[in-house]
């Protein structure tokens, strides 16, 4: 490494938003890093970040982020997209900077823009928990879990490293994709989910409620999730957004038609059973793949570029 | 209790079907009745009820039911709609008749038809398992559940306290309601939520498995329910699915016009959070209604009329 960026070991790290998310990367990180700087507006997500091992807590970005060397940005995606561009004046000297924005096209065009001597790389892990806040984090939160990395024009080979190092911390493994590719794969399996579980709920008469099992509660799960940060990932990803509902609805349509002829019935539900089953093998196939890869081009311990 | 008409301690219960449903009734039961017997066709099923408590097994009801005083009907919907009416031939004396079918109009309406000295009731417990057989089965699949039960003519007083014992045997709670009633709301947060899951799996690209998290598997779950038995549920609440299907529709839509509207998706999605919010609210009262006035109308241990 090229001296002045740093290892995860030697990383001063500000985390940008101390949710469920930012919580949970303090609580997976706080032994991996030199230090952890915790970034709030919110006077009790700071009062946790300091109980739970941050060296330093900041209700803005702009005095904190001079002690970092590194920037993990796990704020709603707007607030990530405006803290962007004031980065260059915050930060002194060499730096890191990832974000794990549930939407990357918009935010891997604004990283993009950051000017050396920063780095930066795109993140996203596919993991979280249909509640917000600190006080629900988990240090396993990413256990096993993919984690979307984006290259970009400033993406060094130091930036690589260090995110793979601090994926692999995690505990999760990487999947390095381009931001479209990531956008569209999460409307489809992260987005349109959480419109159906809405409108599930939406469409579901008080009169039912007595009698619900774990089927209803799994499938509208997701209804619960904070609104405001859903509100900042639809609005930046509504394109492929729409394109999931069009082929949901197409698939819903398809069901309904069977409904008027039962004896198709049978074979659609099998068609529908296998293709879900083929996916959660797909996923565990590119899970095991990453793992072994993972394994075997980790970067040195020490060492240049 | 009139003579002949057990209580659940005097019951040789034949449980009909053994799958996760009738497996998990017999782990949970074995050790409340005088006898288990178990029927199905399937031979492992037969041979997983004998290492797992019944006393006897057979692959056909007929012979079995002369040595049972009650019968348990856990087989899919189309099966159980097939053997009530051929009770009355195979059950000897005073004999109690239960099921636990998902759907209950066309059940309750098959069991009225069974003449004295036979007595029924319906049931059906809202809990389960997205994968079927026995060897899911567990003694607890039925705490805190839902245990809808149906009153029908030939529901008598004996019935109605067998049937609460055995409720209150599983750990479940019982809700009595008529059997449209049960089929609208099932509708609506079962029969609904698996054909949303099935959909969002179909409509779910290949390309973007490698990403699937947490929200996608529990939104999609349903998709791996036994296609068998959802085609018999479906083909028998085919009214009622539909009416879910159109409200479910014009909700989506109206998401789908907020994304149009960004300023609007803030207070959009916190309306359908509360909604959510308040169904499993009213779900928890429900449970915590049934519970007090179970305690308070639980049928004496012993005695008339």
């Amino acid at each position: 490494m090229k001296p002045g960026f740093p290892r995860l070991a030697t990383t001063r790290l500000a985390i940008v938003g101390v949710g469920l998310m930012g919580g949970s990367l303090l609580l997976a990180l706080r032994s991996r890093c030199a230090a952890i700087l915790a970034v709030d507006p919110d006077p009790e997500a700071r009062a946790w970040a300091l109980a739970h091992g941050a060296q330093a807590v900041a209700a803005r970005p702009d005095a904190t982020l001079a002690q970092a060397n590194a920037v993990l940005l796990a704020a709603p995606v707007g607030a990530i997209l405006r803290v962007i561009p004031q980065l260059p004046r915050w930060l002194r000297g060499p730096a890191l900077v990832m974000d794990i924005g549930s939407t990357k096209s918009a935010i891997a065009a604004a990283l993009a823009q950051l000017p050396a001597p920063l780095q930066a790389v795109g993140g996203h892990p596919m993991a979280g928990k249909a509640v917000g806040g600190a006080q629900h984090a988990s240090a396993d939160l990413f256990h096993h879990a993919p984690f979307a990395l984006v290259e970009l024009p400033n993406t060094t080979p130091h930036a690589r490293a260090w995110a793979l190092e601090l994926v692999a911390a995690l505990g999760a493994y990487p999947l390095w994709m381009d931001a479209a590719q990531h956008d569209e794969a999460v409307a489809a399996i992260s987005h349109l989910p959480y419109l159906l579980a809405l409108a599930l709920a939406e469409a579901t008469p008080t009169d039912a409620a007595a009698l619900i099992g774990p089927g209803f509660r799994s499938t509208s799960r997701l209804a619960a999730t904070p609104p405001p940060i859903m509100a900042d990932i639809l609005r930046t990803n509504t394109p492929a957004v729409r394109r999931a509902l069009a082929r949901f609805r197409a698939a819903l349509d398809a069901l309904e038609t069977a409904l008027a002829h039962p004896e198709t019935l049978p074979a659609r539900l099998e068609t529908g059973k296998a293709h879900h089953a083929a996916l959660l093998r797909r996923a565990t196939e590119a899970r095991e793949a990453a793992t072994t890869a993972r394994a075997s081009t980790l970067p040195p311990e020490t060492g240049a570029p």
